[in-house]
């Protein structure tokens, strides 16, 4: 896994330049291709993702209790209320496919909820790193991965799964904080490569769902560029991969 | 205080019956006519309902990661929504009227942090209840005292405050648990009567804002009727105010 930080590692942005968010199309446009035929049953899928969403807003809902500053709770907030929609988008979608979404999303649960009690991060800025990584990982993945869904479903859960202004807002909270402080950003780029194995674990899990599990040959190029696309999330903060 | 309860003790509802949530319109209606001279300029009233939005949003986000099961996370998801969406009503308003959000929720931001803690109950149904009946409690005065807004504003400030969808979420969430159990039905009912006490002083305080604190007289009958309010609220849950 390491190999692939090396390759892809980009130069690290001037501290003080004005932050640029990773184009998600990129590492998107790729999974598309290599996962449409990895994509687990409709139902499935959607119970994941939507168990996914209910704790990537956990963790934002985290960020806005534990915000310092009026300002930030507030900022955060929006990105809160960005995953509920999305939630509710593919609850939706579930009901309209007939889908009972508890039903669907429970098997999701234990592990899930295990994925965030590692990487829920200890202070402010750890719990603000695990958001916008694990959020802009995941939800690359899943967008991905729903090339293999019906086309107007996938557009849908593709345009729920776009969450480039909450991303945005998190850049902006952490990055006068990490060009302030090498040693702050020396732990955070830790964090972040810590973040990014239990992140990678989920993804491959939800290619198993219902299925045997496909060969390795099969799923490195996926996570080759979903790496690439986590290193430029990282550049964007200023940090190290 | 404690004559108010008595004063407005309603029978308790037969177990196993459809809960009722309480008309919130006469509540609201009387506290119109007694807070409109009491409300605190715009900016001020903004800010303060625009803090509390996101403290009663961050009761509602621990309900969701504290909840038991699938279900109850998923429902409780759109209750933590509607808090959200009222908090960026709000928020809008103030951008609308050239006042600095940030600017105008900092002066709460101690006391309603401080609220929040000493009200954020110590189990999955403690913060359901402080959720149920401290969003009610606060939206119903809020709803009142925006009667001294102009009336364009404040008819779009009664319409974001307006969270009884996610109250008749909270009511079905308590119900049956109540219902089933008199232990817990006691326990309840104690942590209610507490709740109220620290959820009448952020109510007081707010009408003291900007101005000299109003007599007694003048606070009484507004207070009478949120009570009566609160009570009818212990009702729909099956508890004894």
């Amino acid at each position: 896994m390491l190999s692939f930080f090396r390759r892809r590692r980009r130069s690290r942005p001037r501290p003080g330049a004005a932050p640029v968010l990773p184009p998600r199309s990129d590492a998107v446009a790729i999974a598309r291709v290599e996962l449409a035929d990895l994509t687990p049953p409709q139902d499935a899928y959607l119970g994941r993702v939507g168990y996914l969403t209910i704790v990537l807003f956990e963790n934002l809902s985290r960020a806005v209790a534990s915000a310092p500053t009026t300002s930030a709770k507030t900022r955060l907030s929006r990105a809160a209320a960005q995953l509920l929609a999305a939630h509710e988008a593919i609850v939706r979608e579930m009901e309209r496919a007939g889908i009972d979404p508890v039903e669907a999303m429970d098997p999701s649960r234990v592990e899930l909820d295990d994925f965030q009690r590692r990487t829920q991060g200890a202070d402010w800025h750890e719990i603000l790193v695990t958001c916008y990584l694990t959020a802009g990982f995941l939800t690359d993945f899943f967008d991905g991965l729903a090339a293999g869904l019906p086309a107007s479903l996938s557009e849908r859960v593709s345009a729920a799964l776009d969450i480039g202004e909450g991303e945005g807002l998190l850049v902006e909270e952490l990055r006068e904080a990490i060009d302030q402080s090498p040693r702050l950003a020396s732990r955070l780029a830790m964090w972040g490569r810590r973040l990014v194995g239990d992140t990678m674990l989920v993804a491959r899990s939800s290619l198993a769902l219902g299925r045997e599990a496909p060969g390795e040959d099969r799923i490195e190029p996926v996570f080759t560029e979903l790496i690439a696309a986590h290193t430029r999330r990282m550049d964007a903060l200023g940090l190290t991969a």
